[in-house]
Order: C-alpha cells, then structure tokens, then sequence
C-alpha cells in the first residue's frame, strides 16, 4: 500500500468543486481511496452558520447550563442531532445521519467571527458525490477526528463513505498466524480514516486529501460503522 | 509514507525471537515503525495457558453465570484484570496494563485443545525489547483488535509502543485548512495500528507484522493511549 497526501490545495470555499480540485492535483487510478477531511467537504458545501442566527429553546438553555456552553452553540448541535447521550461534561450526541460525536462534530474554534462550522449534513451522500465526479473507479471516505471512550487522544474516523464496503466480513476466514476468528467485522473504512488522519495532520499546514493505493477492499456491502442503537451496549447506560 | 508487509513469516512458537525473525526478512532502516499482532508476540513470549489449570472463585462463578461464558475462562479474565466495567452481554474489563478491553484480550477461539492465549504480560515492555533487538533506530508497537462504543466492527488499536510517543500534540498549532484546533492530542499510536491491521488482515493468510516508513512521528512523549480512570467520563457510568 502507497499513501500519498495531495498538496497545494487552495482554502475551500463555498461552492468549490473538490473533485475537480484533487483531480488537478493528483494522478487518479481505479481502485484508490481517496480521503477528504470533513471540514473541507463541509465547506464546500456552505456549511458555515452565524452564532447569531440560532435562537436557543429552553431545552438548549438547560443543557447548555450543564454543559457550559453558548446556548446558542448548544442549539445548533441539538439542531444536528437526534438524541443526547452527555450534557457533562461535554455535550455527546448522535446526529442526525447516525455517527455518535461531541458537540455533533460541530467546529467553532477555527472558523472565527461568531461563525460555527457544521459538519456536511448527509457525508455518505457527499462521498458518493465526489466519487461520482473523480472520474475513476475510487473509494471515497470523508474523514472526521473523535475521541474515544476509555482511549486517551482523538483519531480518525470514517463519517462518510462511498464505493467501498464499511465493514470488511472475515466470517469463514482461517488464520495461520492466530489472528482471531471471533473478529469477523473489522471496520476498514475506520481504519483508513485513522491512517489518513496521520498523514492529513503530518505537513501541520494542512493536507486534508490523502490517497491510499494499493490497498484490497470490498466495493460495497452491507453495513455501517455507526452501531444501530439495539445493538449499542454502552448508549442505553449513559442516559441517566 | 510507505507500508510494507513482511511476508514469509514462520508460525510463531514459544521462545522465537521475533527481532531476529522479521530483520531475516526485511531491511529496516532508522525510522521506520514496525507493529506487530499481539498474538504473535504473546505467542513467543509462551503465554499460552490450559483452560483445565483455572479453578474459578465464587465471583468468577457469578460472573460466568452473567456472561454466559465457561467460569475457568472467565476466571482467566479476571486473573489479568483489574477491574470488570461490564459482565454482560459480553465480560469488558480493564487490563492490569491499562487496556480497556473484551475479555481482557483473551484469544480463545483459534488456539484450540482448551489452551486459551493471555496477551502479552507487559506489551510496552515487549515493545521496548523488539525494538531493542531491531538494531536501527525504530519504533515498535503491538497491536490488537477492539470493538468500540457507538460504532460497529473493530479496528486495530495499540496495546504497547516504544521509541514513539503515543499521543502527538498539536496545541499551539495552527491550520489554514481548518482542521480543529481543539483538538490537541492526537492518538497516533492507535491511528498507525489501525493501518497495521488493515493490511495485517489484508493477506487473509496472517501476515502480523507491517513496517510503516516515512511517517514523521515524535520519537518520546509523555501519555499513553489508555485513559486514566479518573478522567474518564464513561466508565464511571457503566458500572451499575
């Protein structure tokens, strides 16, 4: 497997077709996946709100209290979201395409100006939008960073997909090395967006498209690296 | 940034010396970081144990009763444990090393004739040995393979690490593309060992071992991966 991140991409802005962009800039192949921060994507696609244009209910009012926030911020994450799992001491929801994420993943630290960026409202369809306009047989994944529960720091991963199977099924699969059997799921769209991260923060300036080549995956399949809320174990035991 | 998978690995056995194993078979060269499965590592440390050699207390009985598991395993569990967070539907505990994980990161499933696999005692300490033994200025980390909270599949994380820091600290950076300045710690530890075990799994046939080259990472650092238990927010919750 090859990894390359794509430089020279100008800022983003509204309107910007990425697809073309990455393309002026980077050799394609069938078969590469191509990775793209969110916060790119979600530019793009004028994701950009004013503070000032939320007008926070009681219910933004409340948790904001708990959770110390501008209840205006509060407001536009419970927006994005379909349920609260924390209002302390962080707000964790899960929005409204199903990733469970603080804040909805909700930027408001690097946009400036009483603005709030928020992440692209529907990831899988921009995936498959961009994928559409690569001109080749690519995987796309949009990339978001998270952290993680009983885990220290944040990590890559994958929001939206498009052209590759989310989850890889080793059900059937023997291993002569002792690489177990009972891991039949593994979340391959998750683990390229962690290696993506990696390498999109590695330049510091900025490199938020990453390439990977060579790489085996399944095209498409069933499944999502967003748990359905019946199987989630931890999600029932938060609500308290 | 270059991977590599080392192929023509034998099938590991109590008291090989993996070093001197994957050196036979690829050229390292100062920088590169080299993961390893922790089942071959556990495997030549002769971590294998017979599941007949456990006699299971009174709580390991309960528990088994709880999770539906044999009690000479779970008490195998317990025995690397320092603390149960879940005992159903599935046994999720604390490792003696830090590590939140299903079933202490017991293999049972594909060592066969009642033998079970612990994980490697003290993986950091096993990292710092192969890297120790590399002979080049590498860095070197074990990986398994984890479900997480919210998302579905598992993906490679990072049990022990050495000659790399875990988390790399991005405060004081900043972003023209506008990815988040909050956040300030990033888990690159657990991002490689997820790119690991995308191409550990790739062969299908087993190959644990992945060289990464030209990854520019922090050589020391303070921090691990593990979260401190006084620091994390969903743990606490959990135990009902």
């Amino acid at each position: 497997m090859q990894c390359f991140v794509i430089r020279g991409l100008p800022i983003i802005k509204e309107g910007d077709d990425i697809a073309s962009l990455v393309k002026s800039l980077f050799d394609f192949q069938d078969g590469d996946v191509l990775c793209l921060a969110s916060t790119i994507v979600a530019k793009s696609e004028g994701r950009f709100r004013e503070l000032k244009s939320y007008h926070p209910t009681d219910r933004a009012m409340e948790v904001a209290r708990k959770v110390g926030k501008d209840p205006r911020f509060v407001q536009a994450v419970l927006d994005e979201s379909t349920e609260v799992l924390l209002d302390q001491p962080f707000l964790l929801v899960a929005t409204r395409f199903g990733h469970v994420g603080v804040n909805a993943g909700i930027d408001q630290s690097n946009v400036g100006d009483g603005r709030i960026l928020l992440l692209p409202e529907n990831p899988a369809g921009s995936a498959r939008r961009l994928r559409d306009n690569l001109g080749k047989d690519c995987a796309t994944i949009i990339t978001d960073t998270c952290g993680r529960p009983f885990r220290s720091g944040v990590a890559g991963v994958a929001i939206g997909w498009a052209g590759i199977a989310a989850l890889r099924d080793w059900r059937g699969e023997q291993d002569l090395h002792g690489m177990r059997l009972e891991i039949t799921l593994e979340a391959i769209v998750d683990e390229i967006a962690a290696a993506a991260n990696l390498l999109m923060g590695e330049a510091g300036d900025g490199t938020p498209a990453v390439v990977f080549r060579g790489l085996k995956y399944p095209r498409s399949g069933e499944g999502s690296v967003f748990m359905e809320q019946d199987k989630d174990v931890i999600r029932p035991r938060l609500k308290s």
